[in-house]
């Protein structure tokens, strides 16, 4: 019997890996929806020994799975729901009919996540065959939540494990973090986020009588020009500095005669892990208040930064890739939010490994099909590396 | 036969004053129409010895009416043109049908300025009748053209006059300049307005990488902070210092997350005697200069200041006022622009003096009959004082 190629046309011919990642692509699960897939990967986890919990929060679905009882446990994080697709019609494939062409695999899903999560099925599942006597526990925290709120998935898993002690030691999520080439990249961190709404108030008037009217875009300039010259913090060695960002600003009635009564802006901070929420909210009212503005501030809280020194879990994942693609990857703290920061809230050292994101949320996402039998080998071997 | 009372709701007893007021706002001249007033007043300056020239310019009527060879030259200045009624239905009376109602004038133009033409005919009417042989010679420069685009009217007439030398000491613009009483105010000035329409490119991005956007509201906040903390002039004995204004500002594209590429601002000055447009211009562009902004302005430039200082005309009018309705005018140049501008170019002294101005532009548009008797009391006084 001869090996047949990881990439074909074919479906008889196809990897375990792509089998499972075309089965999982195949469910329309639309953000909150999961159309079976966590059903899918409990059975075949419950057939490797897996003890499986089911944590459903609102119409989110979401479980955590563990196998073995003592030493450090490693888990694998994902997300069975995918963005919408978009207008179906300028889909190559229609999006949850997933196919290889030419070696590309076409579908909603195929970059973010369900790529990964077929990988981890299958890296663990021959990990297991290879060593049913393990070392270490591994684990998986699976959510279909993770493209919508994010509210009723991963963090309120976290805060059920949290509640019981559960600990966490290492994390793999499996968000696609290459950026040219499989492994490139790996996040070893992310930026805290949050955002302000501000609102102004000055006193409406006509241009000719200012003295009767407050100009409230006069009023907030300065505090605006000391908020965007202001120099937060330094960053360190993982983040750049913090920025602020005004995104939006307008008063005005159009007319160019009034002096508006009101000024609304929007702003948003990333911040490193020098900084949290409070004391960042702290100095922005106290600019604000040193510039005598009457003011509100809606905020909104999006996410504490990470951040994951190198040391065991990213060697064992640098090794991993070394010997699978034979490429060093880049330590990274760039780019948006993930599930990774509720799960780093447990003192976990998180890391984010998967395919490239070139086309992920896109009309057509698609990755080079054979990238997923290869991510299949490099989460194996970091399951070798730290418990093998 | 006994003397008619001046106010009355019987058109066979109304003063000469009201009934020209009368004739005058039953014309339907919306700007820039003049509806035959300015003929109207033509024939009765042609009967009293003034030589008259009509001075059209594209659709706007004009006239130059002037009686006297020597001596100085008292202007009376006004427009025939009124604003658009506004829906007919919500006027007490129709709004080209005026009414005396309990004293009470109602109809377009009682205020603005048909009231006030009316007054002057009749005031110089009674001048010459008692005074045939006057010194000095009196004038009036009619126009269609005020409530409109102001580009064919008073300006081009004051064009024509300049290219031939005619000199005109004194003018009279019957603007209602009155607040609470008749003749409580009279304008000496105006302050000079222009605006700006300002646009700082940066460059649009994501918020999660700043190093690769150029925030403008970052980058135009604090050149906006400096214009608005400038001092421009400390104004003068009239004038209030000058004033900028930020009347609209606008960037962002609705999203939390996005870097806008381009702010927009609109601001206008309102400027005193010490300073002109080309020294402002040239200040704001030293200053967005210097904070290296990469920005275009368009300037809309709306009229110089002016300011008739207290004087032989001053004195002559408050005489007038004091006497005929016994309180001391104040001088004011508050507000906003008027026709004055364009005539004071000829170094005229130029004054604006008119009834009550609470209701104009407005619906039922409405001024006291009897004031409109007092101010034809006023404009003769003037010009007894001045000629007598
Ligand atoms: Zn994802
Ligand atoms: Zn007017």
């Amino acid at each position: 019997m001869t090996q047949q190629s990881p990439t074909t046309d074919s479906h008889n011919t196809l990897t375990p890996t792509l089998e499972l990642a075309i089965d999982l692509m195949s469910r329309a699960s639309v953000t909150p929806e999961d159309a079976g897939c966590q059903e899918t990967m409990i059975k075949r986890l419950e057939k490797i020994g897996f003890t499986v919990e089911k944590m459903p929060f609102g119409d989110v679905k979401n479980f955590y799975a563990k196998r073995g009882n003592d030493g450090p446990n490693l888990c694998f994080a994902g997300h069975t729901d995918v963005v919408p697709t978009g207008p179906e019609a300028e889909w190559k494939v229609p999006p949850f009919e997933p196919q290889i062409i030419d070696g590309i695999l076409y579908g909603r899903g195929a970059a973010d996540m369900k790529g990964s999560l077929a990988s981890m099925i299958i890296a663990v599942e021959r990990f297991i065959d290879n060593n049913p006597n393990h070392k270490g526990q591994i684990s998986f925290l699976i959510t279909s939540d993770e493209e919508g709120p994010f509210v009723d998935g991963t963090t309120r898993v976290v805060d059920t494990l949290m509640a019981r002690n559960e600990k966490v030691d290492w994390c793999i999520v499996g968000e696609p973090s290459s950026t040219n080439t499989l492994g490139d990249i790996i996040k070893n961190g992310r930026r805290g986020s949050f955002s302000g709404d501000l609102t102004v108030f000055g006193k409406q008037g006509h241009v000719a009588y200012p003295h009767l009217a407050k100009n409230p875009i006069h009023l907030a300039s300065p505090a605006i020009t000391e908020l965007s010259e202001t120099v937060w913090d330094q960053g360190n060695d993982f983040f750049p500095p913090t920025s602020f960002q005004v995104s939006n600003i307008n008063a005005g009635t159009g007319a160019t005669n009034v002096v508006p009564g009101t000024l609304n802006a929007q702003f948003n901070f990333r911040f490193s892990s020098e900084l949290d929420f409070d004391s960042l909210k702290e100095k922005v009212i106290s600019i604000l208040d040193k510039h005598e503005l009457n003011y509100e501030v809606d905020w909104t809280y999006n996410g504490l930064p990470f951040l994951t020194r190198p040391g065991e879990l990213v060697d064992a994942i640098t090794k991993a890739i070394e010997k699978t693609v034979d490429i060093t990857p880049t330590l990274s703290t760039s780019g948006g939010t993930s599930d990774g920061r509720f799960i780093a809230k447990m003192g976990t050292q998180v890391v984010e490994l998967g395919p490239i994101n070139a086309t992920i949320h896109q009309i057509n996402e698609h990755i080079e099909a054979n990238s997923l039998n290869q991510l299949t080998s490099i989460y194996e071997g970091v399951l070798e590396n730290l418990f093998g």
